[in-house]
């Protein structure tokens, strides 16, 4: 200790004179070694957050909104502090600037994302994780991690896959195999899928070393292919565009395909473009499911895409990063039928499996998926090894399984199950609700527990009905704006928050739509809470500029 | 509430009947809405950590490794549990198969990774992130965590680039501007910043709607190249190699040049190499400089790097991952002279900027570099928005953010200098500490506070002065297996930790040459430790199978 001892000296005698060299040493001394105080700001507010997470949220985030330029005044300095300060002097400017200031996502009225409500023991469990900081990268600085990561990985893909025992007690903690990655979330595994995909069908052949060692450019003159296309339905996650720019494919050869009037992908149009790239020497890399979609909620006919798949000879993933949950229940597992047939698939575990963020998960069908990413170091990963890193996309990352892994154990697959089903049934209550509404309008029915609807008072309905084109016109114009301004108008006032979306619905002749999102998987969102937010709403529409602007005229008609 | 209580009333009936009603009702009802009890299981777990973390540290992981296999049987079932369970027998279980068989990351002795003891400070405040639960992606989910972010990486930029205050001021919260990106960690800062890279050197012209659209192959066609290149020193981090594979340029036309006796790039033998490779039209994307490397610490000489970039048009990416945070302190920072020129670079704030795990950063010169890679949804990330998300590589993650604001508010610019300070004088110490000693020999001297050494008795040291070329070959294998075999029963004896790498040194004819690594960042390492270390290498040496059986012999010649 003698050298910290030093340091602090030397620590004391630079710091501002205006600053006591005690409380300066005491500042710093603090940080490595000692604790803070019961009574210091920081440990108040962790205790405050340890007896009553959702009353600190209540009391601690404003719940009238700032503008977010307002809220930059704050954060405009780009020099790096110079002198050292105490932690309770920036605790509490954090609390004034920033927790004031954030989303209360686990609000049980703010239904429009996709965060949650959090199990209580989450919280010490990532202090805990946070204490032991362990990096999943490799063995040597994760140790017991490594397999606890493997089995939470064999668990999933056990959810998804079915393997019999067999299959896992000689897969899940081999050196030769992976049956999942472990990421920061849903968009690295849909890169880590594709990947795959891509290297797998560029692989070596005679000569060719493989698209991993030559690249795509060579690949594709040894595979004699003009392009390679991805396909999608159009209500794909804007990340499978972000892997097919990342990958080398390019955007504009991922490609949407039209979904019916639920938002399902229509595989008849899959298989016509498919074939038609494929006639033009353009190789179908990949088709992707979605189970279900971020902005409605509904689930491909995954069946009907893996029948594609093998007609086309390609790789078959599903992004149900939001869906994959709804597999733990039995009772609604059976919405994403199919999903067994996939090589890869994508599940968010900080999305209905109520982890804190950052805990994506990619699983291979195939223990042996991940060879064609494989690669190796001096230092670590060496061959042969265990460690994580071998077949990752990220390198260095936290231990967050350690949080899956908690989270199944306690809350176990019967109380997801619940979880999962009550979600399910508050999403069509609030669909039967909006409907028996006059002044409201269901547009996309929920499958999972997402739902879109809009607020159309019965007069602008009629008026609709019998209107000429360029009225209509007029009127759907309006209508986008005025929702837009109600949900920005509602987040405002900070009571709830619904988000937004826009989409092509057939009651709005599938043009362009703008319509209210909202996402029922918060267990603490009551019904109450539900009747109380399309009450706020109409209250809303009664006072909106826009309407009055746009949409009034049309009232007294 | 209601819908809670009739959720908690189902699941209590559906528990298994051996569990009693009330406890599983407890056992349920407590995860989303009541916090551990002060006297419950996990609830002193967190005490223990929050009072004394390296007591809770050194208490509760084993000292002795177990094996991995035997760790293994603890995580062999690959079910999800069926029923839930006490968070209190989670907790204990947590206790006995995972923290014990974790690795102590922040203990002083062990010096052989890049972890280090973290201030104190960061436990709660992790923990408030966690309660806070915000999505980074977007504005929507984050609210004030997008500001703190921008100016976090406002303070790197300025840290790494000192642009005036204009530049800040106008680029800092600009939807126009990203003066970086967060991310997981090195690894995903490396592939974004070669993506960026790759899509600015194919990008839009004339028909040509650029790479991001078309496609690798399409862009190659169009620019008329042969291949790409990406070149850097042999010591580069596999990361980059990783990088090469993803964005579809091939390991194999990622150039590794050699470096000097000091592990630092040719650029003499770069410059050649890629002169080579532009006449043969295959076009240098980027060259990359490391500061420092992963295995010695050792930096590439920036600005010849910045010229030869000039020379050839192509980007400059540094590797700063674990060098970058040099820059904080203003005695060593001209170890990194020429970094301002990097067109990008990386730095991990949690490695020597004592932020926990999951904490990667990007830097980009130029502030519009991240449009080239720029992407856009319906619900989120619409133009014009201020969202991180529509230009990094990750979609939803956590507010890590948050945690390097708060280091470097509180420990300060001149805190950040002291510890860098010190951790190079460490280092400096025990490498002519290794040097006084007759056994051990230096490999790589600390330019950071890295460096490698080998144990090796001053007798084979005679024997191999005067050895012929066979006997010099079999010592040097033999002497390869033992430091191997040192490393390895060292580190499963639990009081140390040192790591090992290969290297090519001078002083063993440039023939792959393994070495024990240590990194000295940790501030809690005293000299005495240091002492400790060796003196435990020269106990191991003396019991070591290896050496018996192999070096035994040329003790007594």
């Amino acid at each position: 200790m003698n050298m910290f001892v030093n340091l602090l000296e030397k620590m004391s005698s630079m710091v501002d004179v205006k600053r006591s060299a005690v409380a300066s040493e005491e500042s710093l001394f603090r940080i490595f070694t000692v604790p803070e105080a019961p009574g210091s700001t920081l440990a108040k507010i962790e205790q405050d957050i340890s007896n009553n997470l959702a009353g600190f949220l209540n009391e601690n985030i404003a719940a009238v909104e700032k503008p977010l330029h307002e809220i930059e005044k704050d954060f405009q300095d780009a020099h790096i502090p110079e002198e050292p300060r105490f932690v309770s002097e920036h605790a509490q400017q954090l609390m004034e600037q920033l927790v004031a200031h954030s989303v209360h996502t686990a609000a049980p009225s703010f239904i429009g994302h996709m965060t949650s409500a959090l199990p209580h023991f989450v919280l010490p469990l990532s202090k805990l994780m946070v204490g032991l900081n362990q990096n999943l990268v490799k063995i040597e600085t994760s140790k017991a991690f490594t397999p606890l990561e493997r089995q939470v990985l064999g668990m999933m893909h056990h959810l998804v896959y079915g393997e019999d025992e067999t299959f896992y007690k000689k897969c899940m903690h081999s050196a030769k195999s992976a049956l999942g990655a472990f990421c920061s979330g849903g968009t690295v595994a849909n890169i880590s899928a594709l990947w795959i995909a891509r290297n797998k069908l560029l692989g070596p052949d005679g000569d060719f070393k493989g698209i991993n060692s030559e690249g795509l450019m060579a690949a594709m003159l040894h595979y004699g292919y003009k392009g390679l296309a991805v396909l999608v339905s159009e209500r794909g996650h804007y990340s499978l565009g972000k892997a097919a720019d990342v990958l080398g494919i390019g955007r504009s050869n991922f490609i949407a395909i039209e979904t019916d009037e639920n938002n399902r992908v229509n595989v008849d149009k899959m298989r016509e473009k498919a074939e038609q790239l494929q006639a033009n020497n353009i190789k179908v890399m990949a088709i992707v499911g979605v189970a279900g979609t971020t902005e409605t909620g509904n689930i491909d006919p995954l069946h009907d895409l893996a029948d594609l798949s093998v007609e086309l000879g390609c790789h078959f993933h599903i992004d149900a990063a939001w869906g994959g949950a709804t597999l733990l229940s039995n009772n609604a597992r059976a919405l994403l039928d199919g999903a067994e047939r996939a090589d890869s698939i994508t599940i968010d575990a900080h999305k209905q499996m109520y982890v804190p963020m950052g805990a994506g998960i990619v699983l291979f069908k195939q223990p042996d998926a991940c060879n064609v990413i494989e690669h190796h170091a001096e230092y670590i990963l060496r061959k042969g090894s265990k460690d994580l890193g071998s077949h990752t996309l990220e390198g260095s990352r936290p231990g967050m399984a350690m949080l899956v892994h908690a989270s199944l154990c306690i809350i176990g697959r019967k109380g997801y199950q619940l979880l999962i089903d009550k979600s399910l049934e508050k999403a069509r209550y609030f669909a039967e609700l909006i409907e028996q509404e006059d002044d409201f309008e269901l547009i996309s029915e929920p499958e999972l527990c997402l739902l879109t609807y809009r607020y159309v008072p019965e007069q602008i309905k009629s008026v609709l009905v019998n209107a000429d084109e360029q009225t209509r016109l007029d009127i759907y114009a309006a209508l986008n704006r005025f929702t837009a301004s109600m949900q920005k108008r509602q987040r405002e006032a900070g009571r709830s928050f619904v988000s937004r979306t826009r989409l092509n619905p057939h009651q709005y002749d599938k043009l362009p739509t703008v319509v209210f999102r909202v996402v029922l998987a918060n267990p603490l969102t009551s019904k109450e809470i539900l009747h109380d937010i399309l009450a706020e709403q109409r209250e809303l529409a009664k006072t909106d500029p826009i309407f009055k602007k746009y949409l009034s005229k049309y009232m007294t008609s």
